[in-house]
């Protein structure tokens, strides 16, 4: 490794779990106050959200999560925010990539660590990779894992996600109806992402695989508007928030509250 | 709810990560400083691992992550520790769950909070969910979720897990060959979990399904005894610890130390 080479910052991808603050690791609240540059995902525009919350332009949920550790720092980060928004297509988004990776690259040979802040954790459907791609190859990156919204909702609402030799899959809520009913029949617990606006949709393969007693609906888990259903009857048939959930297992008779 | 309701003590789920202890949460952290009752599965009798490492009876994986945490308390907590055999089988084990699930529910009736150490995720194969099956209809209990062990893998080994709007499985190393296969060709992702004595199966199912070359093997993810073999032809066709797995996944290109 030549002196260049060593003197070269570090990329760090650190998740910050699902909302709560305190569901960060103690290495990622470390890295958050050591790093020279705190690098995440702001909107590009103002966004209203189905519950009718506003998000302006420039704000960033995974850097809520985290303010109050970036406060404590005695000497503050320098800041890169990735204007991304909602309604961005691939290439629209991976022209962004580009050109945050190309500010991370500057700040990186000035020797500066990086760590961009993730929601949930970096590497399980995370915005990290696509930096990763992007830098890792003449770069040191190191990933520090974070709570997964699956296991957020999990824990709030008291259900085993998977026991002993079982089997469990994470299925995103815009596969196909055909492939959805195939995958509640074929594994016993599955947990169905971005349900919301196939919610109407879910709802009918939950019922045509007889499986709407074992699912429990699960939206924001540890934010402070989240939101658990155990009895589906009781969950409207219209589109949900982005950040919703399924959990479908045989274990739904274990769900403490129910 | 009753005067004698509102004493008693609370449970409390706590994942403690794959074994890095500064994976573990600020919430884990402070519940582990701050409950009366500390309780962890240790082992029943000496065990000799495959890679030849020994623990003798009473040595507690969990407890031994967060030791040094333990050791920060001002004041020491009870400890309770469940003798559990690797070598028993389900009833044995239920037994043993029946009598832990007996003497946590005395220290609850005290007033007193306890908290199980759960490598890992509570509720993601954790053993956590056996005394919660037993508790929770009863006494107040809380989930801290926590690292799991696919989480650390695909952190050591850089790998994303799962982009987009694909799908992900996690699977038992106990599956039977033709579910292996099967899976191997409808899902672009996978963790095979508790690889160890499937080892070879699970390499035949992967040179059957042509995905030898997407698949990376970890053991021991975080700890010191650590080993990442990427290229899977390097792999002896024997068996391996239980703590071992393979991940499978189209984003095999993206090792960044491959």
């Amino acid at each position: 490794m030549t002196s260049s080479q060593t003197s070269r910052g570090k990329l760090y991808g650190v998740g910050i779990g699902p909302g709560d603050p305190e569901l960060i690791t103690l290495k990622a609240y470390r890295i958050i106050q050591d790093a020279d540059v705190l690098c995440y995902l702001c909107n590009a525009e103002d966004q209203t959200r189905i519950t009718g919350q506003t998000h302006s332009a420039g704000h960033s949920q995974a850097k809520s999560i985290v303010k109050a550790f970036i406060d404590q720092r005695k000497v503050p980060p320098q800041e890169l925010a990735i204007a991304m928004g909602y309604k961005h297509d691939r290439s629209d988004a991976n022209a962004r990539y580009d050109q945050a990776a190309e500010q991370i690259r500057i700040a990186l040979d000035q020797g500066k660590d990086v760590a961009f802040l993730c929601e949930g954790d970096p590497l399980f459907f995370g915005s990290y990779a696509y930096l990763q791609e992007r830098l890792c190859d003449q770069y040191s990156c190191e990933v520090i894992p974070g709570i997964s919204a699956p296991q957020a909702a999990g824990a709030v609402a008291g259900i085993p996600l998977a026991m002993q030799t079982e089997n469990y899959a994470v299925l995103s809520g815009r596969l196909d109806s055909e492939a959805l009913i195939q995958q509640l029949t074929n594994f016993d617990n599955l947990v169905i992402m971005k349900a919301g606006r196939a919610r109407p949709r879910i709802i009918d393969a939950l019922k045509e695989t007889g499986r709407l007693e074992d699912a429990t609906y699960v939206e924001y888990a540890t934010r402070d508007n989240q939101r658990i259903v155990y009895d589906l009857n009781e969950l409207d048939n219209e589109a949900g928030p982005y950040f919703s959930l399924f959990i479908v297992t045989r274990h739904s008779d274990l769900r403490k509250w129910s």
